[in-house]
């Protein structure tokens, strides 16, 4: 069962023209927002976030607050695992005719639920790896939109290498994962890239950088380099479905000998506290 | 009328899935395909591109040359008009679930027909503006690819300030329109961003510098800067829906005085004749 437009219907039955512009420009903006226990975690942050991704590139947002919330629940009445990622995607609607500029459509509005299984702390333990490339996407990564071709091509390649995450780099400085946040730990401070319009404002890195504040690590919004990523005493990724994973090796070198680190086995108990508060 | 994989079926009757990879993450490219008195023009080299497009995300083209051609006569069998674009789109298809990473899917086919109505040579004489932007797109402008929300961005704002296009430019060199290449003439010379991974290499682009060459006009695959750009003799772009317009005045500056250039009046008349031939 999904959502698109008004209307409650089996995904297989789910269609859009292909006048759609999400289709024809990739000219829309999305959110991946959790369920834990049949409760949606951080709604408000993914709400606003979403507003923010609608301003930027002007698309009235079709609903209230209210009526967001209204369509999830009805989702989450269908399906009753106990966690869930909601998916939700909205466009600027089809036209009549392709042309690059806009005039004011019906925006073209889909949710959906799927499965989530967040990793229990002894998988994580275990840690991932990662390989880095140079970040060549666009300079508005700020906006959460579905012109994703450039994050396909680095997820693609993770899984070619076999590895969790491609972690991006611009003039040397870390900005952030193909579908992540990036931290760094060194010297007992964790650093992470200043939010801007290079990287996603992630839910999951502000509750991050509140569990590291909760667990007394000092946070510096201060890119890392790719040398001080190399050299990190940790390194973690963080997404909404991901949570926050421990790295413990990157581009075939071990992080600090691939030892999994305390400052990150704190931030996650915690972050699952807030989980579950 | 239009194509969509296999069937030719009335516009408002073509739908494609929500689980479609161009619908959920722009992945997918396309052409556009100028057809001037009912002939495809320069048909060999947009499908070479569009290979080239192809390859670079890893879909596998889905028909050889012989059936695109088979496609595209028999929409033009249905619609007589004199001059018409083909646009085609293909994406990497529709999985059962939302995934960054691909398996190998049936790729999704769309082609339609769009009337052409190239401006005359006594319309384009009244010279058009520009605007000027920083270039914040992707650094695979060499793909010709569907997720073009940037894209978009730039036109909504020509559109909002009435003008012909933006011209964009990295690090103070202008790399190319968002929707054209770019050419300046100074001193006799032509110049235009070189081919790479900035600027798409525009077939239209190639029929320029092709004409220029045979109207002995020298030419030189150098990024203009902004500079050179605003104090150039002549400013040009092209598309295969413009073919090559004349821009006399760009940041509300007129370029030589706003007078029409004749090196740009010489290549106009060339490539018009390379349509008739």
């Amino acid at each position: 069962m999904v959502y698109l437009n008004g209307e409650f219907l089996a995904k297989n039955q789910a269609s859009i023209s292909v006048m759609d512009r999400g289709f024809l420009f990739g000219d829309g903006v999305y959110e991946v927002i959790p369920v834990y226990k049949g409760s949606i975690f951080r709604l408000q942050e993914h709400l606003q976030r979403l507003q923010n991704s609608l301003d930027a590139i002007g698309i009235k947002n079709p609903h209230t607050n209210q009526q967001w919330q209204d369509i999830f629940s009805q989702l989450l009445t269908h399906d009753l695992a106990p966690n869930q990622s909601l998916y939700l995607q909205i466009t600027r609607g089809a036209d009549t005719q392709r042309k690059h500029s806009f005039e004011s459509l019906t925006a073209t509005v889909f949710v959906e639920l799927n499965p989530l299984t967040p990793k229990s702390k002894h998988e994580l333990n275990q840690g991932f790896s990662a390989i880095t490339q140079a970040d060549f996407r666009w300079q508005r990564c700020d906006i959460k939109a579905t012109s994703l071709l450039a994050n396909i091509m680095y997820s693609q390649q993770a899984k070619q290498n076999q590895v969790e995450e491609v972690i991006l780099h611009r003039d040397q400085s870390i900005t952030e994962g193909a579908t992540s946040n990036v931290f760094i730990v060194k010297n007992n401070t964790l650093f992470t890239h200043p939010t801007g319009p290079n990287i996603l404002s992630g839910i999951t890195r502000d509750l991050v950088l509140e569990s590291a504040i909760a667990c007394q690590l000092p946070i510096q919004e201060t890119a890392p380099t790719l040398d001080e990523l190399l050299s990190a005493d940790e390194v973690w990724i963080s997404s909404s479905t991901r949570e926050v994973m421990p790295i413990t090796q990157v581009d075939s070198q071990p992080i600090n000998q691939g030892k999994i680190g305390t400052h990150w086995s704190n931030v996650y108990d915690y972050y699952q506290s807030l989980k579950n508060a």
